[in-house]
């Protein structure tokens, strides 16, 4: 097995954020559940954005974010994931790049935009999302870097991107080919609703290409269709070796054989954006993974790197994370 | 003449702002002059943006600001300045329209891009521009809404928008149409090389066409030819009613005939993103106009707008102004 050059590399949706304060009426008006996310079409997304107030535009997607977070913490990455050849495919290029991460996969020319996140942040800080999917769905076996996936230790994989067959095919691929290479799998299952449609699918990629699942409370639960957290967390560790478990402002917990840790999350004095929080939280444990950390400051690691997204508006991180967390003592 | 059913109507550049933070060595890297605008071609525009860290993207211009700013103070209003049909231009007319300022300018169609500035923000708050017309500045007689013109109490100019013939056509016709419908017409200067370039033209539409001029110091002693603020108030006031000069932290000066008013800055704790300090000022002073506030008040609520844009990043308002205002008993 050839020595790693990459520490992670991401494979998910290539989205663009479109970022808007709103308030709570808003939510009722447009019948959106608050806190999740849903998927639109076109049609729904060009309504919803007229009906929107003034917005910023950030690169976003989940694992991207993840990856961008490793960045900042100064791990060797990579992306894969699919954006057009339009001003948006520019932005999502040019950030994640400038970043210093890998990121080769082809814009799309079919017409098809590139994908967009209509996020509705209302005052408590928690984070409503209308999703266009785009270009980005179309993701197939053969928008996969091959030697990008090679060369890593871990291969993170976005559930959300875990909806249609192809991009089923390219993630089962992606997966034997990392583990083939030496490397780990860590799955996000991302969405409730993405995991209902596709239970038995993703049941065979945790239980068959997985190392590492991150899931919230809602998620596992729905991917064992159990009522406890408990009774998911043992599910989980009959599948793979380590369940990564979130529960918002009751911390995460840590499930492998053998022990479960319990970490609280980090507190913050103001939730400005709860966006990013999970796919930060994913920054900290993976980096942590990578430099042979215990699950235990892994899991800090997480809640740290969590706690700075949800501190401004936006999911990427705004500081160094790495000088960051050394200045907090989390790292030397 | 009508009732005036519009506060303000600008006109300007339509430009969305790509903003990113870097350090002063990328500055000299680049051979950027800190705290001012450049102009700069599209291929010149993508070297930049590749080299730039990761970026946010939000609508600005700076009369575009000017009245965003001015619609979160209540007032009513419209904008006229051009875009592309492309995502950025998408963005713009979104964000606009959004504060419910009247926009009808169409899009382009002929193939350039809507402007963009690629704002670079350095650790102390001073931002750089580097700006791409694209769309922009093809701005003609022919882009003008002369129905919203005649509605206005006040009609804004950017003098950025002052360098192509067609727009210096179109700033003249507006300007005489403004006044002859019984409109106040203001003009901001914008910037000292851009009032170098063109300051027979400038002086000319300052002597004949405008009512209120707006500069900082570098651009009405470059009009004048000056070299000192005093001369140049003096000279400014035997072209217009009324100047209305700033100085970042020195606040700013009101002269009239019969009296100059020196208007404090605003203290902020910290400049987080001097990006808009100008155009809030305008903002908040037009506001005042429109109320029938006198010289001082207006004054102060520039400079109370203009600490709102500087401590945050990106120039238009993250706070109700009219709201905030009140709280601070600047307004009743």
């Amino acid at each position: 097995m050839a020595a790693k050059t990459c520490d992670v590399v991401g494979i998910g949706n290539a989205i663009v954020d479109i970022i808007a304060r709103c308030d709570d009426g808003f939510l009722t008006k447009h019948s959106l559940d608050k806190g999740f996310m849903r998927l639109i079409d076109a049609g729904e997304a060009a309504e919803l954005y007229e009906a929107m107030g003034p917005a910023t535009e950030r690169s976003g997607g989940s694992v991207a974010n993840s990856i961008a977070g490793l960045a900042s913490f100064g791990a060797d990455c990579g992306f894969i994931g699919r954006v057009a050849a339009d001003q948006f495919g520019g932005i999502f290029r040019h950030d994640i790049r400038s970043l210093n991460i890998a990121y080769t996969t082809e814009p799309a020319t079919d017409g098809t935009p590139t994908a967009r996140c209509l996020v509705l942040v209302t005052p408590d800080g928690e984070r409503t999302m209308n999703t266009f999917l785009g270009a980005s769905v179309d993701f197939a076996p053969g928008d996969i870097d091959r030697d990008l996936i090679r060369s890593a230790k871990i291969v993170y994989l976005e559930g959300y991107l875990f909806d249609k067959d192809p991009a089923k095919r390219a993630f089962r691929e992606a997966a034997k080919l990392a583990r083939t290479a030496g490397a780990k799998v860590a799955l996000s299952l991302s969405d409730p609703f993405c995991v209902d449609r596709h239970r038995d699918d993703f049941r065979a990629l945790v239980k068959e290409g997985t190392d590492i699942v991150f899931a919230n409370e809602k998620e596992i639960t729905a991917l064992y269709e159990v009522n406890s957290f408990v009774e998911a967390a043992d599910a989980a560790l009959q599948d793979c070796e380590m369940a990564v478990l979130t529960r918002s402002e009751a911390g995460s917990m840590i499930v492998s054989a053998g022990e479960t840790i319990e970490i609280p999350a980090e507190p913050v004095s103001r939730v400005v954006d709860a966006t990013g929080a999970g796919d930060l939280y994913a920054s900290g444990f993976l980096f942590g993974l990578t430099k042979g950390l215990s699950p235990e400051v892994c899991g800090r690691l997480g809640s740290f790197a969590a706690s700075e997204a949800i501190s401004h508006i936006g999911a990427r991180p705004e500081t160094n994370l790495l000088k960051l967390a050394q200045a907090r003592g989390l790292l030397v």
